[in-house]
């Protein structure tokens, strides 16, 4: 409500509080979320859904807006639902718990969200929208990008390219000078040591092709 | 010592003092151990055996109590010993390490213990007696049972359920949705993508049976 | 430059920023690189070669080194390397992270460094020029061997004994009481279960040989 506090509106529902309540450090309110499939005024544990995606132009204008729709197996029209919002850059947020280990030349593209024991060494770049979340590593020199989702405690080693609106599973591995092609989606505790093409599902360990996410994968939007 | 320190002592003895050591944090001391199997008097790394478990009435009535008895393949044996010891509710301590990310309306049972680093998303509920390990993760809405484990860097999906006695070994993931059943044990880094039955033991990625435990597994009573 | 400030000098180049930038904390600075692959005064980051390794002898007698030269199936030259330096013992640095859970009786050897997040539980060893990456998990009881490497995000469990030299990838985990020999590469994810010999490669879950390492393994210097 002061000046000095940050103030923000969450594009989701009940499965994004998990990142607006442990990340969301001091300093920054969540005013409630924009929710497609529930009616203005429902509750979310606790914080109201203030109206559908489309009504973002109706908050105040210091509102910052977060959207983490990261869906496996429905990033392609995860990633361009979000491009459509036609929120302008300045308005999205990104948010970083402290409680992380990011060194100082990192860059985080905006909209994104690094949750807490989180690392990130040096030289990585990362996109907008990208999910990164609780003790996750990223190591030097990787290159993430938009709308990349990294479960929790997935690990990417040094020189890692992972392409557009890949999903890595928790507890997944990737190894050093990997390529992940773009809306791959990487198993739980994948151990991927050689590259990934685009569209491709991998499990297992070591990781093995085990299907394919359709270009248009995820059009139906369900509940986020 | 003085009446804002909190004052322990262990149901345990060598491998339980790296509970102790690295979970104890400001303002609570260890006074020693309760243990049958080494003599009252006996030195554990600097701390005392002060007795065997059935002394434990004869402790001061500030003095708190934990029993990180938790033993892989043991489980049904070491939670009915727990139970027995009739230490009134009020009696056990609940000790959760500063350096963790825990959500606001997370619910854990006493003489439960949570270790550095680990996290417990939004409207998950542990009950008594579980340990979780450092760096351990455990996702939104779950449930996990009393006198459960969780070993160091465990994953648990969102809305997971962990049955009471269940041991998860260090590294391994459960998938969202999923349901571990009583006194299960999942092998260290094993990835469970399917639910697993009660007093089953699976290993592997995926992880598939590889024995079961006998419902009265570990009545011996061994050091801990 | 004052008094109170830590002056740092980097055996290695850009690989080895990624250590540096994120492990130096508050009242520690770091002067630059010896390397013997890049001229002196070439940039590495902001930072400057300083010289190549035989040069070491001519920085302030302040100045304190660390050779984090660790390289995965080149272990064994790169420890001949950092042994033959001749760098008196008490000129090494060693390197550990503030946000670490680390028991007040461990020992960790000189050189070696300890990344963010990392846990090394009571009565555990470490030895001289060793590498824990972040969020490593150390048990209780361990023993670390000179020159050996913990990727990210590794697993010790209790008792574990690490032979000289071994190179543990990023995600393995090594069950409790197992012992690992000296110069043996545990590959990235990898899920140790059974002993495994020294100079021998395993790889999977649960972890097999798929190779060895040659007795003189990296004696060509490569960059670092």
């Amino acid at each position: 409500m002061s000046g000095d506090e940050r103030r923000l509106v969450i594009f989701g529902g009940p499965g994004s509080r998990a990142v607006t309540a442990t990340y969301a450090g001091a300093g920054t309110r969540v005013l409630g979320y924009l929710n497609d499939t529930m009616p203005a005024g429902s509750d979310v544990h606790g914080l109201p859904v203030l109206g559908g995606f489309a009504d973002w132009p109706g908050q105040p204008a210091d509102v910052q807006f977060l959207a983490p729709l990261h869906k496996v197996k429905q990033m392609p029209a995860r990633a361009a639902l979000v491009e459509r919002l036609g929120v302008p850059d300045d308005r999205w947020a990104t948010l970083v718990d402290p409680r992380t280990a990011i060194a100082p030349d990192v860059h985080i593209g905006f909209s994104s969200h690094v949750g807490a024991f989180a690392h990130i060494q040096p030289g990585s770049r990362l996109g907008r929208h990208v999910g990164v979340r609780g003790s996750v590593f990223i190591g030097h020199d990787c290159n993430i990008g938009d709308h990349v989702f990294l479960g929790a405690q997935a690990f990417c080693g040094g020189y890692a390219r992972i392409g557009e609106g890949a999903h890595i599973g928790p507890c997944a591995s990737i190894r050093e000078n990997i390529a992940v092609g773009r809306f791959a989606v990487i198993g739980m505790g994948a151990v991927v040591v050689v590259d990934v093409p685009e569209y491709t599902i991998v499990a297992g360990n070591p990781a093995r092709p085990i299907g394919e996410i359709a270009p248009l994968a995820g059009t139906e939007q369900s509940e986020v």
